[in-house]
This record gives structure tokens, C-alpha cells and sequence, in this order.
């Protein structure tokens, strides 16, 4: 073990992809080890489009800050231990940071680490992805946000990244058929004859969204989002009434010139429910609102206004009113 | 009762603010009136925002066709009748379109008539509004989507509007600070002093955002959200941690040039849900998902892929690689 930690800074905040001035590396020596620490080598390293967004700006985390060691989620092994809960060889992921070493201190509550089970048939790198960040992101987007029924069409975008594969896979288990949108033949034949998609849709093929539709034939129920942009619009377009969107991801969206993502960064970092509200579907229920509303009419708990158009002729202004604002309260056309 | 009935008739869609040719009126001679049918003289009719999308698009309904009768709610009164559940005299609302008589039918179930009963205080015109689509959208809007708590800041766009004036009252009525935002003095002088608004925010003044985020202290938790665009997204990044929009309307995207709605309008013609899933809500539970997926990955229903990139130098490329597509499966930087 030497006494150097090879560390990568955060030099400055990238605009579009991430440049050799942004990250650099820099030694830095180890710290003695205090009381309640323990020391872990870094072994290997989550990589995910979250990290762009983390040297940028902040989200529903803070900015790494400029000369700070880049945020990273890592799995690492106990070579020096003070700390009650870990013990040298122990096996750990967590927020190691990207670095040699990691110190792990029991007064540290945020970015905590855990222990590894030790599981004979599973790599190392499994902990960072089918079983890390990524198998737990698809587990819990699919399950308690997404809540797929059996039947229903799933389409997962960016389906051969570490997250979509493994939320594509959590659908046909639940007995979804299953649309994979990635870029290029080979990661859709891995997400059809690999992981058994139902079929995979390569975005990059000019003739996309007419495959995209026919892979689609009852429409799409489900969509476990990782992309944004043209692809979600293109997704959207396609799905039925009262269908759900797991915004999981906006990868399109991170590496653009402005940072500043749009508001369906704002609906994905604040984690915030939107749901389209048509009162169609709600009018067998038009008696119960409309008694309620009267009551509180009558007793005062509930005012209107109108603005009254007369004549049938002026139809086409008074739509415009809308528009330019000419109206306050209830606008009626009186005929 | 004169034997013409004048129509407003759809000749073309509008592109922009709706034109004198785009409505054009004529007259009809009215049918003779069949077994199971009802005449009744309507006097007025409910204007709104959706009109114009009806005009120009199909969405959640289909577009009015161009020769037809332009789609309308309405309130009207029975003046001859051979339907068993309307007799003369009777007051009804309902799909009436923009003419001067509407045909019931017993056939017709969609678009069916209402009958409205005979209370004394309220106006015929208070079934369009308060009692009419406006009062029975923000109530349903409110109460089975936004769920307003106590103690909550609502924010109501369009809030000097038929549906937003009545959708903040609901949120004063359950406890929340109400927020409204409109357009003009006049309309904010209403929300505040005639309606009980905890404020109102002129969107026309230059600082409108300092005062809005002035005007919620405690961040937002509810958003009813009838205009979409630049106000939305002022709101949408006021917007508290797991805060819901209910969307019912994005009246600033209605008379654009180019009719279709971007994915917003998706959202809200489908009534979709949309939820930002970000796994830091779910890591106490970490251990449960892993669990599940090792076991999956065990029996062999769940696969995985890696990329590994070797060296903790070559950070900045493996991010990079995500925004390419260079990686198939978990992308990790071995250190």
C-alpha cells in the first residue's frame, strides 16, 4: 500500500461532454487513520449519466464542488480498519469517491457505506450494477412507480444501459410485452435474443417510429424513461389513455451547451407527480361536484364572475378573448 | 319560434388566433322533430380555452369536422318536446354546439343533456361556470388528483380564469396558502381582495418571478396548471421535493402557429402520469430490491452486461461513453 491516494478533481464545470481540463488527476497523501475510521482501496467504479449532471449542476444533490474528488458511487475493499461496523477484507459499496482510497468514518450518515454479502457466484461488478445502483433504480421505478400488469406494453428507453436492461427484464417477469429503443444492431439483438425483449427498436435507423408503432400494436401502457427529447415525444405520442411515465433519466438533455435542463429535468430532479386532468372522465360524477359547488355557492364560501358576449355572430371573438386575456372569470356566449 | 336555425359552422382550421372565415355562420332549417327527440332553444354557450384545440386538432376528442357545427356546451331551455325525459319549459345543458336550437335525441349518449334544476338563487349562466365543465373540472382536478393538505401551497396559473378562480377557492376552502397568478392588476386585485387569495402574481410585471418566489416562502406543493410554457416552468422550479402539477390546460400552447402539442400536451390530452423517480428515496430499502434481483440473476431470469474501462485516468472518456453509446450493459472504470 503506498501512501499516495491518486485522486480525480473536479477542475471546472463541463459544457457539452466532459473535457481532460474538467476532471484531473492529483495525488494527495492519506490521512492517519482517526478513531471510527476505516480505510478501503477502491476497486471499481459506477459510471452513470447522473455524474454529468453532478459536475454541472445542482439537482436533487449538490454540485461537486471545483477542487473537490469527483462524486462517485464505488465498490471498494477494507485494508485498515478503526471502525466498529468494518473489518480488513470486508467488501463495500458507496459513495467512495473517484479515488485510490476511500476513508469510511461511522460519524459519516450521508453517502453511508454497506457491507457486501459474500456470494460465491457474483462478481465483484455485480454489486455496481445488476445488484447496485442500477438494479435497485430499475427495481423500485418499476415496481412502485411504474407498477407493471400483466399484459400491458412496457417501452424502456436507453433499454441497453446498465438500468433499462434490467427494468425491461423486471416488465417481462411481471408479463409485459416488452419494447426496447436503443442505438444500434448489436445492443438490439442483445435486448431480443439476449435478455428476450419482445422487440428492440434501433433509433439510429431513419425508418424508426413507423417500427416503433408497429412494435406497438396495442399502444404502450408503461414507459420506464431514461432519454427525454425526441424519443419520449415520440413514446408519449404512442400511449394510451391514463398510461404512466417513470421519468428516470433525461440523457439527451445532459451534455447540452446550457446546462440548465428543461421541465421535465425540473419534474425528474424534484421526483414531482404530473398527471394530465381531462374532465371527460370524470362526468358520471358531474351531480356530486355540482351539489358541493352549489352548497358552497349559497354559503358564500365560493364566488364567481362573468363576462358576457352577446350574439351568436361574435363567437370568434369571444374565443380569441381567451387568448389575450380580455376576459376575467366565466366567458359565455350569449346566443 | 322562427322555423331557421343559425349554425356556426367550422370552414377551416385556425393556425394563430381563430378568423372571421375560420367560423362562419349560416342558416339551417330545422327538422321536423322524430319520435324520442327534443327542440331546445339555446341561450348560451360556455367559451373556453379547449375550443380552440377542437377547432385545430383531434386529441381528446376528435377535431370538429370542417362543413359541421362548431362543438359547444351550452345552457338551453326544451320548446318542443318528444322525448320521454324532457318536457317543455325544462332547462338543460349539455352539447349543444354554437346554434340557436339543439336536437336531444334518447339515442345519443354522448354529449347527452343535463337537466338542471330550478334553484332559486343561482343564474341560468352559473351552470356554464361555477356549477358547469369549469366548477366540475377544478373540483375533480383538486380533489381526486391534487389532493390538497392543509398547510400546502397551492399555485394556480390562469388563476383569474373560469376553472383556476374556482380550483384556488377549493385550495382555500381545504387549508392550503393559495397563490394565483394572472394577468393584469384588475384580475389580481379579484383574487386577493374578492376571493380570499393569499396573493396574486401579475405575470405582465417585469419582476414577476422575484415576486413569486417572494410569494412562497415555503417552496410549492400543488401546482393547478392551466397555461403551460414559461409560467409553468417558473412554477415547476419553485416546486418542493414529491410536489404534484395536476395539468389541465396549457392555453400558452394553443394558438401556435403549429396546432400540435408538444409532450406536455400528450401529457395532458392522454391524461397521463408522469413521476421523477430518483433512487435516493428508496436507498433504506436497498437491501430488499438486491435481494430480489440476486436471486432473479441466480435462477437465471435476470442478465447482465459489462463494459469495463480500465484506469482511474481515463475518467472523463468513460463518462463520455454514456453520451456516445460506446457502452452495451453497466459501464465500470476499473481503478
Amino acid at each position: 500500500m503506498s501512501n499516495a491516494n491518486r485522486q480525480m478533481i473536479l477542475r471546472s464545470r463541463p459544457r457539452g461532454m466532459v473535457t481532460p481540463g474538467d476532471l484531473q488527476l492529483a495525488d494527495a497523501p492519506l490521512p492517519p487513520l482517526g478513531d471510527g475510521q476505516a480505510l478501503a482501496r477502491v476497486k471499481y467504479l459506477s459510471i452513470d449519466p447522473t455524474m454529468r449532471v453532478w459536475m454541472a449542476i445542482d439537482s436533487y444533490l449538490p454540485a461537486v464542488r471545483i477542487g473537490e474528488v469527483m462524486r462517485a458511487f464505488g465498490f471498494a475493499e477494507v485494508v485498515e480498519s478503526r471502525h466498529k461496523e468494518f473489518k480488513k477484507g470486508d467488501k463495500v459499496v458507496g459513495l467512495t469517491g473517484m479515488q485510490d482510497y476511500a476513508v469510511m468514518d461511522s460519524a459519516d450518515k450521508r453517502g453511508s457505506f454497506q457491507k457486501v454479502p459474500p456470494v460465491p457466484f457474483l462478481s465483484d461488478t455485480a454489486f455496481l450494477g445488476v445488484l447496485g445502483i442500477n438494479g435497485v433504480t430499475a427495481y423500485f421505478g418499476m415496481l412502485e412507480i411504474g407498477k407493471p400488469q400483466k399484459g400491458e406494453t412496457l417501452v424502456v428507453s436507453a433499454a441497453a444501459g446498465a438500468t433499462g436492461s434490467i427494468a425491461g427484464q423486471i416488465g417481462k417477469i411481471h408479463g409485459c410485452r416488452v419494447v426496447g429503443i436503443a442505438g444500434g444492431p448489436e445492443k438490439c439483438q442483445w435486448l431480443t435474443a439476449g435478455l428476450g425483449f419482445d422487440a428492440a427498436i434501433d433509433y439510429k435507423q431513419s425508418d424508426w417510429k413507423d417500427k416503433f408503432v408497429a412494435a406497438t400494436p396495442q399502444g404502450v401502457d408503461l414507459n420506464f424513461e431514461n432519454v427525454g427529447g425526441d424519443i419520449m415525444h415520440t413514446i408519449l405520442e404512442r400511449m394510451n389513455v391514463h398510461g404512466r411515465v417513470v421519468l428516470c433519466g433525461l440523457i439527451s438533455g445532459y451534455t447540452k451547451a446550457d446546462p440548465a435542463l428543461a421541465s421535465f429535468g425540473m419534474v425528474l430532479v424534484k421526483r414531482l407527480r404530473v398527471e394530465g386532468f381531462i374532465i371527460i372522465d370524470y362526468m358520471d360524477r358531474y351531480r356530486e361536484a355540482a351539489t358541493q359547488l352549489g352548497k358552497w355557492k349559497m354559503f358564500g364560501k365560493m364566488k364567481d364572475r362573468e363576462t358576457i358576449v352577446d350574439g351568436l355572430e361574435k363567437a370568434a371573438d369571444a374565443i380569441n378573448m381567451l387568448f389575450t386575456g380580455g376576459n376575467i372569470g366565466k366567458l359565455i356566449l350569449k346566443v
